[in-house]
């Protein structure tokens, strides 16, 4: 707890050609371990002494969240304020959007106010690269629909190379809902970008065969066969309102046949990742979750390292850009 | 993005006579004025390198929202938060008025933990005037039923003062919903003592004849009558609502009507004002709205300002009075 | 309004054994005293110049609520901000929770964020405890079911040594539903450690007889019999709901048999307590709130500083410990 507030003689410099993260498709190598780099410098810092920088101070960040999630938004609104930036939160569900504001009005009001860098989530893809030609604020987007959601993606793959010394040349097997999954998309993004191997596996009704060659991607509808040369594995939330839409017959079945768990777990596999909030004994079995092969509370920490350095990124690049 | 957090070598004065905001009702245009000095100051100190003062600091604000409306709190929070005071956002909603608690209770309570300054919105008007007899701190009135909603008639005037030049001798016309909007009443006071002339207009169900004398104002149930003169007009948003309760008979026949459109926006008017949120298409067209002429997004930015204004003045209030 | 934002020279101190504070139950007299003292140099140093301190600068403090109350909330966080703590708001409703994640794992992924001190209120009783296993974090228990509810008894013990001057041999006398109340629970637990005798009183059917034995207590269910000797008076809060589980018949009759008002209240009582929100007219007569005998808005002040108090003790414990 020894506070130490420093006036930022950090020189962290995270580099982007983009002034917006709209995803990690078309993100470089270099692009992404200039993020890991800053990522693991704050950890460090704050792992150590620091509490508290003013990297951003004066900047005024905007989590704009037309779907709501407490825990990415409270991920980048920490973030922000560990860097000294100035927070303003807003849901959609207790605004004006419910008097029937379209999102461009909405997000031109909350613009006008003086915001730098908006994060924006909203379950339409897309939204965040259209708010790119409305406001002037620098974007992230922190999930659109089953388009992307970036930062998850980037805390995922540097939690793999924090933990198993590098991306390239990893297996990595994504389970579950892979047709409606922006987590999936931005993971298959990045991960091969940083030089690894994919395979993705789920049930025929959420992993379309076009995926192999759309994606560049292994496809498998066996879980012990996706995940036989796997290192890394990734299992997806699986949306319990699927069900309802007759995508898959009950919960049962589908921990049955895509559920993880200590007795379907090869030795090969060295991480389980899992973005949250899990369905604990559907997806994942509570034994392999609490188990050490598991990261997921590593992952949440390391997600707010992630934003910082890509808060950091941003704010550079409007100041300069 | 250049930061620097100044420790308040501001000698910002605003004077205004009350240590409360209820109403534009009974401010001098020298109050008015004084108010406008300050907001246009900090927003040539925000336009350049400050992005954050002291004023403020040791200040607790609370925004106390038996109301909610996201816009109007978001700006009174950042203007707060801009002037380094401590912000306590409350909201109805969540809170223990459902438990049944009465208003005065309610606020005495969040008062009790040492507040300086209330910014209450109700949906009662003289709300914000009975908490001035019930908690010690400065109350500013963010909207109380049709009563008032000082601010937003302060930052549209500033804003037409700033486009046109002065407000004194414009005519200004306010359409819509006349008879149910504090945003209208607010807008009469000031913009008469500041030495406008107004026109309302609206449709009969929404505008009683007797407003001619009670506010001294001229009132037009045509809308290319009303804007005959006009230098200015502010289009007021239009609750769908109204049309549940028989105001009017169908959207489509308001917009017919009362809806501002490039082909009946007459030439002498230089400048549209709408205090948001907007149906687009209802009560002003998507081109109307987007073009030069509308400062929708303007007042917005001057809205953090004004409030700035308007909280420097009362905590100075309240420490020497 | 002066604002002084000192760098914290403070050498306020705070002996609690434990990291956490779960309940009253087990603080020694000593603890208790020792944050009485804490509390009264804060409330010291904020009725004069002081508006903020450093004490928890690089802190971060977590509000943790799934069962939701702005008031408490509020309380806790300005505590913690006004000891330049950074604050985590978490509210269920709007949570992961509801998406069906455990708390368990909704608790592990605030925490990994990186969370000093986590105050936790839910509406089972055990939770806070449960979760000082499940994370690393101080846990302070801002209510939890029907069993404690620790910073609102000492908070109201010590308006008491405030206003009485003493705690030790006051006869207190807690009316209302009992054995729901973890109000009532933990204010038996301090009061008696403290020196007081305490009696409860309610209906029969929310107070069993066995609470007698159990918390070595006087029952009574006649309410001018109960305060016969009494020096205080705490009055509960009725929930509505109660009614409608056949606890009682109408709030009437709860008001005619357990409702405070001037004729009952006899000479010998001094101050009467409400943890609030009050239902007036039921429990507590609109009167004797708002006379001078009444101390629910001191409590709600004082409760601020007794938080202070509370967070200064756990923030250097998990420094030291």
């Amino acid at each position: 707890m020894a506070a130490t507030q420093k006036n930022s003689p950090t020189n962290i410099e995270v580099k982007l050609r983009s002034r917006h993260l709209l995803g990690t498709e078309g993100l470089s190598a270099n692009e992404i371990q200039s993020i890991f780099a800053a990522a693991g410098q704050y950890k460090k810092m704050f792992s150590a002494e620091t509490r508290k920088l003013s990297v951003l101070q004066g900047v005024t960040v905007s989590t704009m969240f037309f779907e709501n999630s407490t825990r990415t938004r409270t991920s980048f609104e920490l973030a922000a304020r560990r860097l000294g930036a100035d927070v303003v939160s807003f849901v959609a569900a207790t605004s004006s959007i419910s008097k029937g504001e379209s999102v461009d009005d909405t997000a031109r009001t909350i613009a006008a106010m003086g915001i730098d860098i908006a994060v924006v989530r909203h379950n339409c893809a897309g939204v965040p690269l259209r708010l790119t030609n409305v406001i002037d604020a620098a974007i992230i987007n922190a999930g659109d629909g089953v388009h992307e959601h970036p930062t998850q993606a980037l805390l995922d793959a540097f939690t793999i190379q924090e933990r198993l010394g590098k991306v390239k040349g990893l297996n990595v097997c994504i389970v579950g809902d892979i047709a409606n999954s922006r987590v999936a998309r931005s993971n298959i993004y990045s991960l091969q970008t940083l030089g690894a191997r994919v395979t993705v596996c789920g049930p025929r009704t959420l992993l379309p065969k076009e995926f192999e060659k759309v994606y560049n991607v292994g496809v498998e509808y066996d879980l012990r066969e996706a995940m036989r040369n796997a290192d890394v594995v990734i299992m997806l939330r699986i949306q319990l309102e699927r069900q309802a839409s007759g995508m898959f017959p009950t919960l049962e079945e589908y921990r049955k046949f895509y559920g993880l768990n200590r007795s379907n777990l090869p030795d090969n596999v060295k991480l389980v990742l899992h973005p949250g909030p899990a369905n604990r004994g559907v997806e994942i079995s509570g034994e392999v979750m609490d188990s050490e092969i598991c990261a997921v509370t590593q992952q949440v920490t390391n997600g707010v390292y992630i934003r910082m350095a890509v808060l950091t990124a941003l704010a550079k690049k409007n100041k300069n850009g």
